[in-house]
């Protein structure tokens, strides 16, 4: 049931898109000034919507839901005060859209629910891959949905369950789901953090004077000026209130099997994950990838801005001198008048120029971070190529993405995706460059920190999008006919 | 929770306000357009938001809720595309603001339920006196609520019925509730109607074309050209589908107990109650008021608008030249700057003048429909005087409102309603007029045609705003200390 | 020039338009608000857009100019605190949308200019006949038109002036104009206002505290509080400061011609006019009605709301009753969704209902105040039948409107005039009623006042729209093809 | 005068404000499109407001002016419906706030002016420095002004003069106007390009079809596929129509001084100026700042964006490491809330964030382009200690901003500039870094393509802002009393 219109969706700039980003804070005297800061900080993590609940004891619970960036939404003062209180919690989303039709404001998060023991409000970031027959089986009984998110399963497991109080209904209801779930949520007096077991997603803890943050990335503790605590565990789930942080394990103890993406594009370059700044990440990555496919040239340029860090490492790596070949639009916005026929290839010029004074008569290696369905890269080649360059290399800081993401992360079908349906040279052929390689998946490891590559028995990721093995099977997905990778694949 | 503010509340005209107007049709190509026009006849019934729920078979349940004048909303051909659909139901409302906090859009009627069988929604006009402990009870079986309104519980009933289709659920779910309630309802292919017992509030059927319409007034047949073909009786339910219209009466029997006030100020003056025009009872009421209380004067004029039927007849009957004394601003809006010093009474200058010229030095009879508080009687009285009228003589259309009512009407607290702490002539003195006259409860009868006025034993309507006796006990209420009348008084 | 779009225009309702009105306040605290609350009561002469000047020391001039309602455009605190100070002028307007294309904000008045000895602002109800040439002259010699308005010639023919301060360069710049003008103007430190010789268009003076007023119409006097003072005489020019009212008569004396369908239809019914309320004229317009055009019937009603005061008249002195007959919606905004086919005459049903159930049967006098097309009175009269009404008559209280107005009123083409093509006779045929009378200018004359009714050798108003006799010949429109009245008309 | 809020001013971040760029475009089906795409490359020299003129048989002349961005107003269809034609002009503009009040949609360009032989359209970038005397004589003479733009006296002095056409009138406008004049401007049928005698703001013709186009940089021609033609030459004016290009020099010639800032800040490095991209330029400043001002260190990182050129090339000269310590948040708004006590240095957080984990310990060099207040430059140092870096050395790649710019840059008060009160050294102590260098005069002139560094006789660039050398005397800012560069300076 539509209710009201997103703002039209972005650009398409060939990129996954994560889906979320979460953010809560206790503790504070202006939980939701905190909030719009750390969700401003995460926004590369979902701009379609944001949303922020507090609770005062005046007003009880305040909620606000927007379509649009935080710093349209979230930053007039008479914004902020009808959200007052000193805890809170927030969230980010990119939508799946297409596949479902467009977002109502009904299904931007936080979720509430008023229980006998009082309300809660919680925030997701992942993907629950049985929700289907949970909402069903929910509805059967009597559950009234008001949007069509998977997220909101949690909530009507929590009113059902018989716990006494949230935090235990919240770890009945987290028992039945399974995919991955980084989740932020609040009572009255309490904020309270959990992980799925793989811990797929990331969440971080950070301090603020005598108040506690959880985060997504470390990024949105350094914007409000927090220090960085330590990442919430793999199944682990934090209840903070005013006495501190206590911490428990309610789920079957499983091997870690982090996202691997999240060092190689979702995350952003100044956060910490695994003790490691990501952009050292990235850059470790540039010179794996230019240890594996070297090339003669005259240039490394990164496709902006996520191929930056792995071609400044590639250029260290090489030595070929790195330069901004390409330059990108600052003000670039969501959407822009179709173009005329007069103007051809018009989507990526809005955002994207070639240096072409620069450019003319030069073997240009072009690194980008990855590759989904090849249409930005072909522009970017007739780009370059319309400048002048003579050859043209590109170089692709991930393996081929072969499989859809079902853990939180907006993937085409499989039959879009270039690398399920080509070989590495038909790609280059039809990308029409002179080179194209990917690095490989042990390369990858090697560069986030996994000396001896992939254990293929028991790999320390997810790399369920370049590999296609699924560390949680997709019920919904299968139910609906998605064909698991073979023995043969 | 609040989550949005609705508009700012309307200038204070000491009346009592119809809290819901409801409104559907089934049949037709273009049910939105039908449901707008319809909702426009019946915003003098609601002006603060409005809902239309539609469904199509290609885009399934479709849904627009907001605040503000159906003018203003639902209008726009882009607006109108988005709820397409053949069938559907709309709500127009005014909210009880101060009293619960303010409206979200949350609160906004219809309210739409998944249920296994498919999904249905509900318009409600009237109160449930017995919501809150159905709330409570229903939260702890594990609902979650998304509105504060009453209406809410409805939906949540049929939720959790055995019942194996939608009209058999929305039976089962309003044998459980108490009070008043004028509901339209619809599933994809059907098209509900159902009054309470009493039959408190009112609700008409139409034909249109092939299709058909409910509407809680006349008035909203008229508009789109549909044919009146009668009244849902007290305590039946009209299930319409392409087959036609099948009616039955799930509920004990009762004696029907219509609200007087719809015939006195709630209703339009065009509209059809009880195969009268609403106006020509009105000129009744004004007739019986003159017989019950004449005065020597020169002229006979209204507080426009809603006294100026009653002021016709009065003049009618004593033969005291009519007059508009008193000019309404037509573009008055819902707002307005806050007074200067300077500037004083304000409030009601924006929306009325006096006819100087012609005022001064008559002796003037005001006909009004009602004194709730006495505010704007005051402020009338004070600018007669000021324009120099000789004398000022209230007549009033109503008996003294005395008790508040339980049943769909947002009234004062007790302790505001001027007859409910002053006598006839306490209030005379308080408003400071030569004279002022109420005709009496069984006037008013009389002039509704009860020839023989009220039968106190077994009265034709609920009166319990003037007198006190509430056919429905106001369960909720009287948990919460309200004091019902006693044998005393 | 397009800049931006106005609102859609209003409904049509076959009614003649004011095209300004005019207010301006000096020596108040807060001069805004007093002007805001003006042109609220002074909307019915222009609906489509109002401008504030106010000017303050600190922060010298002020401008506000927007589309759309007074209600909806100057009543925030906000709003309000961007136009301070203790002086200032207001405009509303309608515009001649169609003919010239649509206005822009650039043709909203007031207008300002930057002199050499200081800024002034102007606001201007009228129209000047002659502009065109004063336009292409003013062109050129240099100057910049912002606006297509008539009106801007005054502020250029201002600057142009040697004048060596603003009342005597707006004099010197008003003697150069031919047509209507009332005009209000001002200063950092004076308030001006001036009417044209032969006084077409309404202008007075009221005072309030130690301040003073000008003002279209008293009703806007009542509003703030103010006394009426007296009228601004034609021909008179009158410069307020903070030493008072300073009166002088710069143009050549001539015979006052004031407008006469102010007193039928532009005026609010409380406005005074001439020592009388115009309510007053119009009900004796009703009861000359009544005299010269009697129809035995059993109900007179409106056609609300323009129709009321004359049909209160014709129903006192015929003593058939009066009824309202045809009910009028108060939320009918300026825009509705177009009609489908299946809901037929909408136009008119969004605006006004019959009253079914009072009408059916009856022999009804429909009073309206004028015909100009004739397409709404159609409509209603099939509204009427359709209804069941057993006869139809109606009785116009003005005379044919068979001439266009170049002095400030928006009226069509003169072939687009139904009494311009028609005899009475065959307008009764083109509407289809038992009997169609309108009122003869005579009993028009006598109902405002002049006993005699009309002296056509020197008339006491300006009736051109009537008798076709200009007492300013429209010079532009003469240039541009129009036929004045030849003497076999 | 003011009459309409511009939204907030943008976070500060102590860079100098190019205060316009200028597109248009003739020949082409559709010339509002290729406007709006111009200005959109053109977005980094204006950001405060925009607007468009286009011309079209059937409707005129067409305007829309905004304040915001591009991308937020100048993007639906039906926005671009409404300025059709095949000529036009455009203009973004970013205004000196604060010193002369705030911005009025008054004061938004293209200038328009209606002339007896027809309309004109002008936008300009620059400064005109005598506009004040020009204005004061314009009003005398009967001129009225509309806004509080320096641009809108050349509209008047073409509306004055005697030419016959309206190039004649344009070249004897700008023969009395003083100071930087980059300018489009439009008829019916031609488009007309200038710029002043000595050059100082840029402007380029282009080809695109069979159309042409005029733009204040070449990005703007490579984003609607244009190509480059060559640079409109100091003190040339074009006047294109159907037939061509035709070029004439109506000024006194004079030697060419080109902004050298628009090398080293303003223009886009993808623009192409003097035959070299200004990427390379700047990566040459950076060369030149590593040979002047070497420091042993662990890591070069620039103040993103504007560093990031020079920062590649002090890091290739230098053979130090490029990396990215400070990430920039690519969705950064122009306004956030006020930052509560608890939040301290909020303002550059918002925008930047230090890469605390690869900072960390590290010798840092800073590169940026500039430092003008030196507000920001503490900030971004106290952010890179509090990370932990061993040594912060700040490289400028300009020298010291010592001298306000009146040629159209927004440059604040002389005594605001911290070198126009500081030496190098109390600049240092000031900004409390371990090092500060700047380029010399001299070596920016090498790397700008001057083998022998600044002729001080003739220098080759107006490189007034470092050497308070003014190739044009600023007469307006002379008479309100601005000091001149004494021989002892």
């Amino acid at each position: 049931m539509s209710s009201q219109m997103p703002p039209a969706h972005p650009f398409d700039d060939d990129k996954l898109k994560e889906e979320c980003g979460v953010f809560g804070v206790i503790g504070v005297s202006d939980a939701s000034n905190f909030i719009a800061l750390g969700l401003h900080a995460l926004q590369h993590r979902g701009q379609e919507a944001g949303g922020i609940v507090t609770h005062d004891p005046e007003t009880g619970f305040n909620q606000m839901r927007r379509f649009g960036l935080v710093r349209d939404n979230f930053t007039s003062a008479d914004t902020m005060a009808k959200i007052p209180g000193g805890i809170g919690i927030g969230h980010v989303r990119y939508s799946t859209a297409g596949s479902k039709g467009q977002t109502a404001i009904r299904d931007v998060q936080p979720f509430f629910g008023e229980f006998s023991m009082g309300g809660a409000a919680i925030a997701h970031n992942g993907n629950i891959t049985n929700a289907l027959s949970l909402r069903r089986e929910l509805i059967e009984r009597g559950s009234i949905f008001q949007s069509t998110s998977d997220s909101e399963c949690i909530i009507h497991l929590m009113a059902r369950s018989m716990g006494r109080n949230i935090p235990d209904r919240m770890e009945e209801a987290l028992r039945k789901v399974e995919g991955a779930f980084s989740v932020v949520a609040m009572t009255r007096t309490k904020l309270i953090g959990c992980r799925d077991p793989l811990g797929v997603r990331p969440l971080v803890l950070g301090k603020v004077g005598d108040g506690w943050v959880l985060a997504s990335e470390t990024c949105a503790l350094d914007i409000i000026g927090a220090d960085f605590v330590r990442e919430i565990e793999p199944g682990e789930m934090v209840v903070i209130n005013g006495s501190g942080v206590q911490s428990h394990f309610p789920f079957r103890p499983a091997a870690s099997r982090f996202c691997i993406f999240e060092h190689v594009y979702f995350s952003r370059p100044d956060s910490q994950l695994g003790g490691r700044s990501v952009y050292e990440t990235r850059e470790n990555i540039g010179r794996e990838l230019a240890k594996e496919n070297p090339v003669d040239a005259d240039l490394v340029c990164p496709v902006p801005d996520s191929g930056t860090p792995a071609a400044i490492g590639y250029s260290l790596e090489s030595g070929i001198p790195y330069a901004m070949g390409i330059i990108r639009n600052n003000y670039m916005g969501r959407t822009f008048i179709e173009p005329t026929e007069q103007i051809r290839n018009m989507g990526v010029r809005l955002k994207l120029n070639v240096n072409r004074a620069l450019i003319k008569g030069k073997r240009v290696i072009l690194v980008d971070d990855s590759v989904v369905r090849g249409t930005t890269s072909r522009k970017i080649k007739e780009m370059i190529l319309d400048a002048g360059a003579a050859e043209v290399h590109f170089r692709i800081a991930s393996p081929p993405t072969a499989w859809p993401c079902f853990y939180g992360v907006d993937t085409p079908q499989r039959e879009k995706l270039l690398a399920a349906t080509m070989s590495e040279e038909e790609m280059r052929d039809h990308l029409g460059v002179d080179s194209l390689r990917f690095i490989s998946l042990d390369g990858l490891y090697r560069a986030v920190g996994e000396a001896n590559g992939r254990d293929s028995s028991c790999p320390a990721y997810c790399d369920a999008c370049f590999s296609g093995e699924y560390p949680v099977a997709p019920s919904d997905m299968i139910e609906d006919g998605f064909q698991m990778k073979t023995a043969a694949e």
